[in-house]
C-alpha cells in the first residue's frame, strides 16, 4: 500500500486531527481537530508536509499517486458540498494555505477563491444573485494568485485599480461597479499577458499551480530568514502542509460577516471573551483595516444564534484544547463556520494570569501552567518595557538609530550625557542614559545615576552588561554602530550626530537605540498571580537558584526574588568604593610584604562590615565569596592627572606610580597574573581576607545570633596544587580565629572551574575541594579562545554565517564548554562524592543553559538578582521537559 | 621469616648485585657486584634503603630484628677480616657511607676510620709500627664524627688546629708531630663537652650514630632541595643504603697510595685509560688538593703488579657494566683495593663517541647506544658553549649579573645594542648582542645580526624566543630584573647600568647573563659519530620528525638536520619584509572587499614566489601551510611617526590610520580576532593564499618536476563550521586552478588544535579535516588560562614554590594538555580513522613533551631546525622506553 499522503475532514469526521501538527501544520490539524469536535468547519483536505520533504528530496518533483490521491479528495470534497470544481452553474471554490507545524511568517500565506474562472464567474454571480461580489471575488482571486503563486508585483495590480478609479473619479474601492471590476479582470488579465504568465481558466491546473506555489514558498529567502532568526533548525521540521478548504463568504451581504476572537483578554489575561467583528467584509477587509471593526456584539446584531454559537465553541475550544484560543470565523448567510483555531498570543501579563486561572479552574495542571509562562513573559513583569505602540510610532518615524547587543533587559529614557561624574550629579535631577565606548569600575557611580546605559564596545559579559544586569538596570553594549567622543560631549551615528542632553530611549530587550522619549509601561513586580505561579515552579524544579551579589542591597532583592542563597560574591567589586580604593592602591604599590600587610590591615575591618551586613540579609542560607580575582592593574587610575594625584597620596614619585602601572600592564590580562595566582604571589591578600570573612561570621554569631554557611571560594584554578596552597592559607587562618574566638563556625572551601585545565583534573582537584562553581564565562572564553571583550568584532559574523547559532555568552555551549562542564563533575564526584556543583557565569540565568546544566546534573545556578525568578521559571520547566524525555 | 635487611659481601662472594641499585645504592649495589667478579674488596655490608624508608614510615624507628642483623653482619665481617670491632691489639676499623639508587649530594658522604677509640689508636699504632698515623687517623676520625654525626661545625674543629700550629709555629697539617696530634685530640674532647656532645668510646655505640646520622641525613634540608631541584620526585627513590665496609689505608707509606680513574677519556671519549694517583694519601686529600696528584703512571711505579691488575679490572668492568667506568681504588703496602666504580660522567663529545664505539666494539646494541646518549649532549654539541673554565672565573669575578629563562641555547658574546636598526648596522663589522624589553616582527633584521638576545619580558614561547630557536640563535627572555631604557640607551640591574657598546655574554641554554667577554666552543654540527648515532635513532624511532620553518634557508637546514618535512610552516611571517609589509598595510586600511582585494593581487605574486623556493627546498617531502594566524594589529605600526609615513603612504589621513589602529585594538589580542576568524571575516584573505600555494605547485611541477605534498593548515579552529566555512573556500579556489592546470596536483586540508573547544569536539571536526596538528603552545595557555607573554609575573613564583614542577611551555603539560591532545586523538580518529595527526608548538622539540606525544600515540612531531637532531633522538629513545615498558 502506498503511503498516505491527503487527510479529508468534513461533516463531524476528519482522517487528521489535533496531534498531527507535525505531518498537517498548526492549521491543518486544527480544522481535522475541530471537525472532529462537530464544530462548524468549512469541509477540506490537507496535504502532508511529507510530501513537502519528499519535494525538495526529489528535485522538486510529488511522490508518485499524489496526484491521484489529490484528485480523489477533491472529489469526495465536491460530493459532501454539493458543488463541482469549475462546474459554471454551481462552482466548488476553495482557498489554498500553507501551514507548517511552527506558525511561520515568510511563507506564502492564503489564495482565496481558487477556482473562479471567465465561466464560474457568472455562474457565482447567478448563484449568488450578486454579480459585483463574483466579480469582485474574481478580480481578487486573480490579483492575489499573480502576485503570491505567479510573482507578479503586487503594486502593478494596484496601477491598474488606480487608473481605473483615476478615469472614474472615485476614491474607494468600493465605489467600483460592476462593469468597473470586469474592465479590471481585464486589465489584469493583459497584466499577466505583458508578464510573460498566463492566467489559467483550468480550475485543476490553477490548483497545480498554488500546491506549487506553496511547496516553493518552503525554501524562499524570506521562509529560511525566518528561521534562520527564530533558531528553527533546517531540518527539524518537514516543511508546510497544504490546506484546501472550500470557500464560505463573509461578504454576501449584511447578514454575512467574518471576525476573529479571544476566549480570554489575550491583553489582561481576564476570563472575557474579546475579539473584532466587520459585517459584510472577508477576512482580508479586517486585516486591510478600511473600516472599522466592531466588538464581538456586532456578530449578536447579525445573528443570534451565530453569535451563541460562537460563545459556545469558545467554551469547547477552551476545555479542549486546555488553553486560551485565538479563531478566525465566518458567517455566510447567517451560518457560522470556523476557519481556524489556535493558542492564543498573549501578554506577559496575560500568560501568567491565565495560567494561574486555569489551574484554579481545574483546566490544567501546575506543571502545564509553568510551560504555559516563556522566562521572557517572566523578564518583561520585571522591567520597565516601552509601549509596543509607541515604540512602533517611533520607529515609522525614523527614530531607530541603531541596534547594540541587548546586555540587560528593560527600557529606558533619559538624557544624554557622556561622564560617570556628571552621570552621578544630573541623574539626582533628570533621567539620563549614560552613553560611553565601554564602562570601568570606575563608572560604577555613574552607571547607578542613569537610567540605563549604552555601550559602543563590549560583550553581554562586558563590565557594563554583568554590572547592569545586577543592578536590573536597562543596557545596550557593543553597539559597534556609534562614535562616541567624549571630549567634544556627541556621538555619531553615520552622519548623525547626538550631543550631551538630547534626548535618547534604549530597550535593553532588543539593544534598541531611538532618538526622542518613548513612553513605557511599570514593571509589576513579583505579586499576586506571578508569585503563586513562582512557587508552583520552586515545588517543581530540582536545581537550585542562588544568586550573585556583591551588596547588602542585591543580597536583599534576591532574596526577595526567590534566592536560595549567594552563589558568587564578588569581593574586589567591594575594593572599589571611594573609602577602600586609597588602601588597595597602598597595598598594590607596595614594595614589602610588610607595607602590603600595613594596607591590608586598613581594609581588614571595612572588608568585614561588607561581610556582616551581606551575611545579615542572607541569614541560615549558603553565601560563597569569591577571593580577589581580578588583575591589580584595574585598581589603578589610568589617566596622567589621577596617576599624579595617586602619587601625592601615597608619598612616591610620580614615576613611581608610571613604573607600576607599566610593570603591571599584560598584553592578554585575561590570561595573566590574576585569580590564585595573585594570592600565590600574595598570601597575605587571601590572609586578610579569610580573616574578614570568619571574623564576620563569628561576630554576628556572638553579636546577632545570625548563623550563614560560609562558603571560601578560590578563583581560577587550573592544578590542584594551586587550591591547596591557598586552602593551606585559608584553612590556618580560619581555624585559628575560630578556635580562638570559642563560636562554632562551619566553612567550606572550594574553586571555582573556569580553566579548561581544572575541568579536565578535576578528578585531581576535587581531591582537595568541597565544592565546584563552574564559572562559565571564562570558561567559556577558553574553550572557545574568545575574549569576551573582543568577540565582538567577529561573533556578528558568525552569528550572521551561521557559523554560530548562538552566542556562546548567552548561552552554554553544550558540545564544548557542556562537555567541559560534564566531565568536570564526573570526573570531580569519582574522587569526593560529596562534592557540591553550581553555576555562577551569566548563563546561569539564561533558561537555555539552565536547561543544559540540569540535564549535567548540577546542584544549583547562581545568577542576577533581575534574573532569579526566570531562573526559578526555567529550572521548573527543565525538570519538567526532563520527566516527560525531551 | 622476618624481611632480610643487611647484605654481605667478602671474598669473591655477596649477597647484593649490581641489579639491587633500589635497595643497596649505588655504591653497595657495585661494592657486591665487584666482589661478586672476584675483583678485591674491602668487606663489609651494605644496610637496605628499606631501612630507611620504615624508619620515616614509623617515627624514626627501626624494624625488630635490624640490630641484630647488623651485628650477626659485623661478626662475620671480623672473622672475614680476622680483626675485632674495639679489640685493642687488632682493632677493625670501618668506614660508613651513605648511597641511594641515584646519585646525591647532599646527603651526609662518609665517616672513616670508625672503631677508633682511646684504646683501640694505641693498638693501630702498634699494628702499623706508625703512631703517627694512627694518631692522625683518630683526631681525623673524632673530627669527621662530630661534624657529620652529631652536628659539630667544622670551623670549631680547625680552630683547635690552628692553635696548635700557631702556639708550634708551623703552617702546615703534615707538620704536626705526634704529640701535637695526641693534643688536638684531647682539644677535640674539650670542644665535644662544650657542645653538650660526647665522643663514644665503644665502637658499637659509635656505629650505631653514625647509622642514625645517615638515615637522618635523607630528608635533610640539603638533600631535599637537591631531589626539588633534580626533579626527583619525593617517593621515587625508599631512601639511601648505608654500607659499612672495612678500612683500607693508601697512606700506610710509600708503597700506599690513592687514585681515581676512567676506563676511557671522560672529555674526548677516545680509548685510552685515564686518572689520577696520589702515594701515601687518603682519597679526602686527593680531593683536599694539598698535593698535585700524578698520572695513573705513578702507581705502576709504587707497585707494577696493582698497575696490571688495575687496567686489567678496567677491562673486566667495562666488559662487565657495558659502559665507561669511573672507579676509586687505594693501594695498602701494595695491595690494590677496588672502592667505587660507577659509571662514568662525561661530556657531551665523548657520550656520543663512546656509545658509537662500543657498538663497534660489539659491546651494546644501537638501541643502548642510543639511550646512552642525552638531549642535552645534543643540543651542545649544535651550539656555541661556553669554556667552563671561563664561565667558573667570570662568577667567580661576580660578573654573573641576572639570570633570564633560556629560551634559545648557545652562548653569545658582543656589544650591547638597544635597537634593531642599530644592530643591523653594527652586526656587520662586530659581534652583537640585542636588549630589548621585548621583540616584536618588527626587530627581525636586528635579531639575523646580532649574536644573540636578551630581552626583559617575555615566555619561553615569546616572539624572541620562538624566532631566536628558529634560526637557531643564542636568546635569553624574560629577564625582569633588567631594567630597559632606549632612550638613554642603557640598560640597569639593580644599581648596575651598562650602557650602548659595553660587552656582554649571554648564556641561552641556562639563562646566564655576564657582563664581559666569555670565550666559547665553536659547534661541531652533524658529522661522524653524531650522524652515525642519530642514523640508528632514525631506524629505531616511530615518530615522523618535521620542522617549522618559514624560510628556504630554515628549510634547507631543518632537513640538512634531518626533518622529514614541513610541519608549520607560518605565512604570516613573510608579510614582514620591507618589500610586502605596504601592501600588507593597504590590505588591513581598506574599506571594501574591492580594496581589499586589490591588495592582495599585490601580495600573490610575492607570497607563491615564497613558497616556491621553500616547495623546492622540500622536494618530495610534506609542507604543512599555516594560513595567516596573527591579528592584523601586528601588522601596523605602533609610533607615530611610522603611523603619519603609513598615511602619506597610502594617502589617507593620519586621523583614519589612528582610527584604524584603534579599532583593532583588543583587550586580549590572543582571544581575539586572529586566526580562521580573519579568514571567516576576510574570506578573499584565504582565497589569495590558497592561490599563492596552488599556483606555486602547478608552476614548480611544470617548470621544474618538483612534486611537494602540500598540506593546507586552518588555524584556531574551535567549531566545525568554521572549518567547512574555510575549507569550502580553499577547495573552491584550489581545485579550480588545478583543473585549469591541466597539472595533477594533490593537497590536504586540516587545522590546527589548539583550543580546548577544538579538543572536545574533534570528532565533529575531523569529519572536515585531514589531519589535525597540534598548536600546543596555544593550547596550553587556553588550557591553562595562561597567557605566554605574561605568564613571567608567576610562573617563576609557581616553580619556586613547587606548585609546578616544569614549565608547561617548555614540557607538555601531561595530565591536563596531553589528556585533551589524547582526547581529540581518540575522538578524531573515532569519526575519521585515517586522520593524521602531529605535533607543532614548540613543545615539539621538547624531549620529555616528545615521549607524551609519541605515547598518546601522535604521527609525527615538528620542530624548530635546530631541534631536529634532537628530537631524531629523542623519540628513539622514546620508543625504546616504550617497548621496555617504562
Amino acid at each position: 500500500m502506498s503511503k498516505k499522503y491527503v487527510y479529508f475532514f468534513a461533516k463531524g469526521k476528519a482522517e487528521g486531527s489535533a496531534k498531527m501538527k507535525h505531518i498537517l501544520g498548526g492549521k491543518g490539524a486544527n480544522l481535522a481537530e475541530m471537525t472532529s469536535l462537530g464544530i462548524p468547519v468549512p469541509p477540506g483536505f490537507t496535504i502532508s508536509a511529507e510530501v513537502c520533504d519528499y519535494y525538495y528530496k526529489h528535485s522538486n518533483t510529488y511522490p508518485e499517486g499524489l496526484k491521484e490521491e489529490v484528485e480523489k479528495n477533491l472529489k469526495e470534497l465536491e460530493e459532501v458540498s454539493g458543488k463541482k470544481f469549475g462546474d459554471p452553474s454551481n462552482p466548488l471554490l476553495v482557498s489554498v494555505r500553507s501551514g507548517a507545524a511552527v506558525s511561520m511568517p515568510g511563507m506564502m500565506d492564503t489564495i482565496l477563491n481558487l477556482g473562479l474562472t471567465d465561466e464560474t464567474v457568472s455562474g457565482l454571480a447567478k448563484l449568488t444573485g450578486n454579480e459585483r461580489f463574483a466579480y469582485d471575488a474574481y478580480r481578487r482571486f486573480i490579483q492575489m494568485f499573480g502576485d503570491v503563486a505567479l510573482g507578479i508585483e503586487h503594486a502593478k495590480f494596484e496601477k491598474e485599480i488606480e487608473a481605473i478609479k483615476e478615469k472614474r473619479g472615485i476614491k474607494l474601492d468600493t465605489e467600483m461597479d460592476v462593469d468597473d471590476l470586469k474592465e479590471l479582470v481585464e486589465r489584469y488579465k493583459a497584466l499577466y499577458k505583458r508578464e510573460g504568465k498566463e492566467f489559467p481558466q483550468d480550475p485543476m491546473k490553477q490548483l497545480w499551480i498554488a500546491i506549487d506555489a506553496v511547496f516553493g514558498s518552503w525554501m524562499n529567502k524570506r521562509a529560511v530568514d525566518y528561521r534562520r532568526l527564530n533558531k528553527i533548525p533546517e531540518g527539524s521540521l518537514l516543511g508546510t502542509a497544504v490546506s484546501v478548504v472550500s470557500m464560505v463568504f463573509g461578504n454576501m451581504g449584511d447578514s454575512s460577516g467574518t471576525g476573529v476572537g479571544f476566549t480570554r483578554d489575550p491583553s489582561t489575561g481576564e476570563k472575557r471573551r474579546y475579539g473584532e467583528f466587520l459585517r459584510n467584509a472577508q477576512g482580508e477587509d479586517v486585516v486591510a483595516g478600511i473600516r472599522t471593526p466592531e466588538s464581538l456584539e456586532g456578530l449578536k446584531k447579525v445573528s443570534e444564534e451565530a453569535y451563541n454559537e460562537l460563545f459556545n465553541i469558545f467554551d469547547v475550544l477552551e476545555k479542549h484544547y486546555r488553553d486560551m484560543q485565538d479563531v478566525e470565523f465566518t458567517v455566510e448567510n447567517g451560518k457560522l463556520y470556523m476557519l481556524q483555531t489556535r493558542s492564543a498570543k498573549r501578554t506577559a501579563r496575560a500568560a501568567v494570569k491565565v495560567a494561574v486561572d486555569m489551574v484554579n479552574e481545574g483546566l490544567i495542571t501546575k506543571e502545564e501552567a509553568v510551560m504555559r509562562v516563556t522566562p521572557d513573559h517572566v523578564d518583561q513583569l520585571l522591567h520597565p518595557m516601552f509601549i509596543l505602540e509607541e515604540k512602533k510610532h517611533a520607529i515609522e518615524e525614523n527614530r531607530l538609530i541603531a541596534k547594540g547587543l541587548p546586555a540587560s533587559p528593560g527600557a529606558a529614557t533619559g538624557k544624554v550625557v557622556f561622564s560617570a561624574k556628571i552621570a552621578e550629579e544630573r541623574g539626582k535631577d533628570e533621567p539620563i542614559v549614560l552613553v560611553r565606548p565601554e564602562t570601568s569600575p570606575e563608572d560604577l557611580a555613574g552607571m547607578v545615576a542613569a537610567q540605563g546605559i549604552l555601550t559602543a564596545r563590549g560583550g553581554r559579559t562586558s563590565h557594563a552588561a554583568v554590572v547592569a544586569r545586577g543592578m536590573g538596570k536597562c543596557a545596550v553594549v557593543g553597539c559597534e554602530a556609534i562614535d562616541v567622543d567624549e571630549e567634544k560631549g556627541q556621538f555619531k551615528v553615520g552622519d548623525l550626530i547626538v550631543k550631551e542632553g538630547d534626548w535618547l530611549s534604549i530597550d535593553g530587550s532588543t539593544g534598541e537605540v531611538f532618538l526622542g522619549n518613548i513612553k513605557a509601561i511599570k514593571p509589576e513586580g513579583i505579586e499576586g498571580d506571578l508569585a503563586t505561579l513562582l512557587n508552583w515552579a520552586d515545588e517543581i524544579r530540582k536545581l537550585g537558584i542562588r544568586t550573585n551579589a556583591d551588596t547588602p542591597h542585591d543580597a536583599r532583592t534576591a532574596r526577595k526574588f526567590g534566592a536560595e542563597g549567594i552563589g558568587l560574591c564578588r569581593t574586589e567589586h567591594m575594593f572599589f568604593d571611594n573609602d577602600r580604593i586609597p588602601a588597595v592602591r597602598e597595598m598594590i604599590a607596595s614594595e614589602t610584604t610588610e607595607q602590603r600587610e600595613k594596607a591590608l590591615a586598613k581594609l581588614l575591618p571595612m572588608q568585614k562590615e561588607d561581610f556582616k551586613s551581606i551575611f545579615r540579609e542572607m541569614k541560615d542560607l549558603p553565601v560563597t565569596i569569591r577571593l580577589i580575582d581580578p588583575p591589580l592593574h584595574e585598581f589603578l587610575p589610568q589617566e596622567e592627572e589621577a596617576q599624579r594625584q595617586l602619587a601625592k597620596d601615597l608619598g612616591i614619585s610620580f614615576e613611581r606610580v608610571q613604573e607600576i602601572v607599566s610593570s603591571l600592564h599584560e598584553f592578554n590580562p585575561m590570561l595573566g597574573h590574576r585569580g590564585c595566582r595573585l594570592t600565590i604571589t600574595y598570601p597575605e591578600i587571601a590572609v586578610m581576607q579569610t580573616k574578614a570573612i570568619i571574623l564576620a561570621a563569628i561576630e554576628l554569631k556572638k553579636e546577632e545570633n545570625v548563623e550563614v554557611i560560609v562558603e571560601i571560594m578560590v578563583p581560577l584554578v587550573g592544578l590542584v596544587s594551586e587550591l591547596k596552597y591557598v586552602k593551606n592559607i585559608i584553612t590556618k587562618t580560619a581555624d585559628e580565629l575560630i578556635k580562638k574566638s570559642g563560636v562554632d563556625i562551619k566553612y567550606l572551601v572550594g574553586t571555582m572551574i573556569e580553566v579548561p585545565r581544572a575541568a579536565v583534573t578535576a578528578d585531581q582537584i576535587a581531591t582537595e575541594a568541597d565544592f565546584f562553581s563552574f564559572g562559565t564565562n571564562d570558561l567559556t572564553q577558553m574553550t572557545f579562545g574568545f575574549s569576551r571583550d573582543d568577540s565582538g568584532k567577529f561573533l556578528n559574523d558568525y552569528l550572521e554565517k551561521g557559523i554560530l547559532s548562538v552566542d556562546p555568552f548567552k548561552t552554554l555551549d553544550k558540545e564544548g564548554v557542556g562537555s567541559l562542564v560534564r566531565t568536570a563533575k564526573e570526573k570531580g564526584r569519582s574522587t569526593n562524592p560529596h562534592l557540591e556543583l553550581g553555576i555562577c557565569g551569566e548563563h546561569g540565568g539564561d533558561p537555555d543553559s539552565i536547561r543544559t546544566v540540569d540535564e549535567i546534573g548540577l546542584d544549583y545556578v547562581s545568577c542576577s538578582p533581575y534574573r532569579v525568578p526566570i531562573a526559578r521559571l526555567a529550572a521548573a520547566q527543565s525538570t519538567i521537559q526532563l520527566k516527560q524525555g525531551k
